[in-house]
């Protein structure tokens, strides 16, 4: 069995622990019966130890009840940049070992249902937890819209992410993210309706500059050159424009880069469409 | 000139000052030259002062620069119900004298821009305020769907029910609503997707119960009796079941008047079809 699914750029400003989008990066998993456990691991995240403590490793065993498997894992999203690699490899994990509910055991092992839903259902989701399961509702998506990503050199762990997050927030906080999550849904179906407002987020993205201090820079620049919205990607350190076509986000990935080499961060700048198909799997 | 615009049940659970439905209730203004104000006002409302303290006058007075004109009030909107009467009323009396932005124009009179933009674009809308000025965005809104609204005979003034919010809230229920909108937003697109939890809210609704403690219980019994979604309607007292259907409303009325006279509130139960045409202006 082999099962292929995007990776995801989550919370889109806003839309904090509840918003994604599938994006043309993808990981692989491909299960072979075998003796014993091996892995073989291409491309990002094959710098991890291949041993059972890899996260496809303990989600295959999970679902098979042993580990006399063969796993080939190929992934070109990066692991630690925001955009969603081990939710993607621990639902393409699941789903190649045949699991009734993939999403369910991906937000298990790995948490992060919206990013979990967004590789699963492709497009944009919202994704919540309710009762202690994952719920995901797919959302329209313009198919217009463009997506740049600006991919740092470096690492940053969601843990550290969620920790510098208050506890408390103003209600004003509060309701500021649901009135324009709801201003972004609307924008995202309809990009004639996509407003730069919409990306306005009041309780995570200005925290977590504290451990990304270039971020509200070069998500300035992305603003000037043309994107529409500008943010975090999950809980970066990458960061996203989304564009209002494929030419403006050619010029924004350029604006990305030159910002990126003036504030002295190494990191890549791309254009990335959706993914609309979700999980691939093949028998 | 005569404007009409629909009455509309606002918040809809988690999408707390962001979502509203506009109605099947009116209000309907018509102005004609006169010497002097006239004002009069037929059906709910009517009860008010017909003087230039009315909201209509003040509106109008505002919008033409003078206030030598007869103010025709009709309405089917009941007061301080939580049904967005004061909104509906203002973009009416805006639109009725010409208001190039009836919508800037009812918020800057009556705050409320969810109400005003249903009353404005008909359907389902999110509405905020960005940098001062209301923006608003129509939302896919399933025509299947339909609606029940309890209505108690008391009024709950909308100051009343924003004093007893707290400033601030954790943030584990900031990002509840907001993983409850997203649900919501795509099940009130397409019934199919519609799941109980979408309606769930931690932000307004239990403090305001301090207000009309029977509202728990009137909202389990519209839940029990087949209502997907049961929620406060706008500050209330007006409590809100959204049916699969006309036929399960139907019987959700009837559980809600039952359920009224349970509680020992008088009050009405009535099924309310959404109204997609928004504003209408006759010249």
């Amino acid at each position: 069995m082999r099962a292929r699914v995007p990776g995801s750029t989550s919370n889109l400003g806003p839309g904090f622990d509840v918003l994604a989008i599938a994006v043309s990066r993808h990981v692989e998993v491909a299960l072979e019966p075998a003796p014993a456990l091996e892995i073989r691991s291409f491309g990002e995240g094959s710098d991890l130890p291949t041993d059972r403590t890899h996260l496809a490793a303990r989600v295959v065993a999970s679902v098979l009840g042993h580990d006399r498997v063969a796993i080939t894992v190929r992934s070109d999203v990066p692991p630690s940049r925001g955009l969603g690699s081990s939710a993607a490899l621990a639902l393409a994990a699941a789903a190649a070992a045949g699991a009734d509910d993939p999403l369910e055991v991906a937000v298990r092992f790995e948490g992060h249902a919206e990013n979990a839903a967004a590789s699963l259902l492709g497009g944009l989701v919202a994704a919540t937890i309710v009762g202690g399961a994952p719920v995901a509702r797919s959302l329209p998506l313009d198919p217009r819209l463009s997506y740049v990503l600006l991919v740092p050199d470096r690492r940053l762990a969601t843990k550290d992410a969620r920790a510098v997050l208050p506890e408390r927030v103003p209600m004003a906080d509060a309701v500021h993210n649901l009135g324009r999550l709801g201003l972004l849904v609307a924008g995202l179906g309809d990009r004639t309706k996509l407003l730069a407002a919409a990306g306005d987020d009041r309780l995570h993205q200005d925290a977590r500059a504290a451990l990304f201090p270039e971020a509200p820079r070069l998500l300035e620049a992305l603003r000037i050159a043309g994107a529409t919205v500008a943010c975090w990607s999950g809980a970066g350190p990458s960061l996203l424009g989304i564009c209002d076509s494929a030419a403006v986000a050619g010029d924004v990935r350029r604006a990305g880069e030159r910002a990126l080499a003036e504030a002295g961060v190494a990191g890549t700048a791309e254009v990335l469409a959706a993914d609309t198909r979700g999980l691939v799997v093949e028998r």
